[in-house]
């Protein structure tokens, strides 16, 4: 029998803001990443989407990014690993506080934007991340990218790791993603992206950029819901997986 | 026998900006409140005053603001009491993540500035904070004015609550505070308000601005740590409780 | 022959996050409100709303608001007159780089929700503004509420002042507006609200919510470019105002 | 006759925190560069540390930086060209609100920390600073560091160009400075810096790390006015400069 998990990045509106359909991608995800205020989302807005997750019964994940709202926390800022760790750290903290209020436990922690793509590749930042969590809360899942440093970091620390994988990314011989804005970076040939989720749920495998045969663990599907064609997507995906006999849900159901 | 509390506002720097004599002030104090990045503070300074909280064996309480680091959260801001509430939890969440790394309980919130003020006299305020804590730790003691709606409203939530009053402050009738630009607001005399904090502690009575004798219940006296005078007025006021034989320990040793 | 300014807050996007339809709405009015940063609006969103103001050849005001994303700049602030003052002088000077790069000129400054509400009635804060813009740059006009503190400041200051109008609020005798809450406040009936706007530009009176006759300077009518529901007023307005043959044009045109 | 000027960074404190001996090294100094509130500073600080400007009589620069008051401008952001630009347009125009009201002028632009040291090395910031004060105001001199892109991209846009020097830095032999934490990239010899910042202005000449003869142009002395040490440097210097009969004066009397 095979599974995974479908998340998405939400709660990311801030005050008079509004971005993204979290209600409607709700009902077809069985993860939410959570903003906790830095990069976006507020505390009127957390509270809100933690209902909203125990309303749908999917898991609830932190996703801490910098502190960077004009920049929606997808620019890199070059800070120190032990800055990396307080600030997953006080996200963090201010999520489970929703939570706990709310009955609600959080199962994972998944970082945002620039800090995801600085501790996929940057061993001190996913050392950070890991042990962030590690002090918190041992029992978290640490969320991220497949084939990673977060997900070495992870282990490291004795923490349960999911792997993350990206249905529209094209991927490097050594497991990591090929950069958007080179050619043939982002897949969107939407019948070919699903068909390379089945095939790295069901033989572990990925065609790399170059054509090669590669190893990748996916545990977690990243989808998107900011606008109607993304929704469509994780419909579409959705559909496709049952066919395979592939069930959707959490990762805190499989990952031990 | 007498016990008293005494707490002081610690952890306010930010990034490159030092203020507070934080470590000086901790020999002396049996509880701080720390500041939870909104109105001051930032992750390295929570973490740093945690450990500092811990090394010297005082009660820890979350100090939580407005977001308004301009204005250091002293100034009111026309929130409802639902943005309150969820602020207060955002602010106590993330200092306790920072509590559980180092192995620390939170004992108490003692809301800042502007908050604090507003939520004296505000009964809706003073509900959200109430509310904001039953929701996260019952455990949790509120710190709030002496007399005030926030120990009404920790009474309504079956909350454990400390009354904390104020050594250099003149006290109208209803057991309110005289505001500040009042003639006699502020008492000068070190000795006098010395004195004023003793007769809170052993009669429960402070004598008014208008002469009178009120009731007062003195559970903490708050103490500044911002400088050399104010450091000196907290070493004479332990010296002259001690001959007292008034106990100086934490609220949580003696509020129940 | 009669003439009024049609005017509508822009440039209130931030960031990733978009608000309003500015490129919509800046073909139907006269005179464009531009956010400055503080409670909406970034550098990057500034430089691009200037140019666009240019395109569509309107007159451009900076909008300058409390420094408070979070609650959009609409939540009272209990600052210092001296604070108001500086506040607008930095937003104000801030949007004047970006009219001058692009050839353009600041023509007034109408401040921002809470920041307005406040100056409408509190003489020291509608001092403040007309002090900051008369000491960056006597030309610019003050547009701020009819019959309000904030034009009498303007005035006491001798700068040109522009009356601004709501065509779907209610009026109290003193001409102040009738506050959002009480019945009556707002007025939902199209086709009413056009013709008061009428009737204030070519009687200078209108009907108050007592129904008596006051008198009404209407220089400048706010309008809204969020939704599509408003931008259909606006062209409705357009065409009624064009049938009383009431010019629409800047307000720099016809203030002196 | 030899002439050269003292800058410094002034203005940085904020809100409720103080840093910096600001009216204490104004006596000595004869150039301020002014934080504009990004990186420190707020429009209170910024209206008092011109007026200060103007009292001591010295040349008033902006001191653009980015928007990270959590790390103080000091941490590399990923940002691009475009947003830097717009970023030093927004900064510099608020400053100019506040000369404006006090009758003074913007005579330099000296962007801040890391803005600084990305802008030295990379010709597209580079450009970006020199494009926007051409585009604000094409009399503003670029304060930037000697042998830099800054200077370089000024030239380019016919800006007047000022070239800074570190009186206690080591320079690699092509003329940039030896980074920190590098072995013997901070001078720490009080006497000897000065010789060195001498020779620099007499000659033209530093000798770099490799004990290489190197070209550098000295217009203006960085120096610091955090410490009682920093301001003892600085009247130190002052003797020393004039012992040689080297004029300290402001950068504006002499480039052209």
């Amino acid at each position: 029998m095979f599974q995974v998990d479908l998340n998405s990045d939400l709660g990311e509106s801030f005050g008079n803001y509004q971005i993204g359909m979290d209600e409607e991608i709700l009902k077809y995800v069985s993860s939410a990443n959570i903003a906790c205020g830095w990069h976006g989302g507020d505390p009127m807005v957390m509270d809100k989407t933690v209902a909203l997750g125990k309303k749908y019964d999917i898991d609830i994940g932190a996703h801490p990014g910098f502190f960077d709202l004009m920049g929606f926390g997808r620019r890199n800022i070059d800070v120190s690993p032990e800055e990396i760790k307080n600030y997953v750290k006080y996200q963090l903290g201010a999520l489970m506080a929703f939570c706990i209020s709310h009955g609600n436990k959080i199962q994972h922690v998944k970082v945002h934007g620039a800090m995801y793509n600085m501790a996929a590749k940057n061993k001190d930042f996913a050392n950070s991340i890991a042990q962030a969590i590690y002090e918190v809360d041992k029992e978290i899942i640490l969320l991220g990218l497949a084939n990673s440093e977060m997900i070495e970091s992870g282990k490291k620390f004795g923490l349960k790791t999911a792997n993350e994988v990206f249905a529209d990314r094209a991927y490097n011989n050594d497991g990591t993603l090929v950069p958007r804005g080179i050619e043939g970076a982002v897949i969107h040939d939407v019948d070919l992206a699903i068909s390379r989720v089945i095939k790295m749920i069901k033989t572990g495998k990925v065609t790399s950029i170059t054509g090669d045969e590669i190893s990748i663990k996916a545990d977690s599907v990243c989808v998107h819901g900011d606008n109607p064609e993304a929704i469509n997507f994780v419909k579409k995906i959705r559909e496709e997986l049952k066919k395979e006999n592939i069930t959707i849900t959490p990762i805190s159901n499989f990952i031990k």
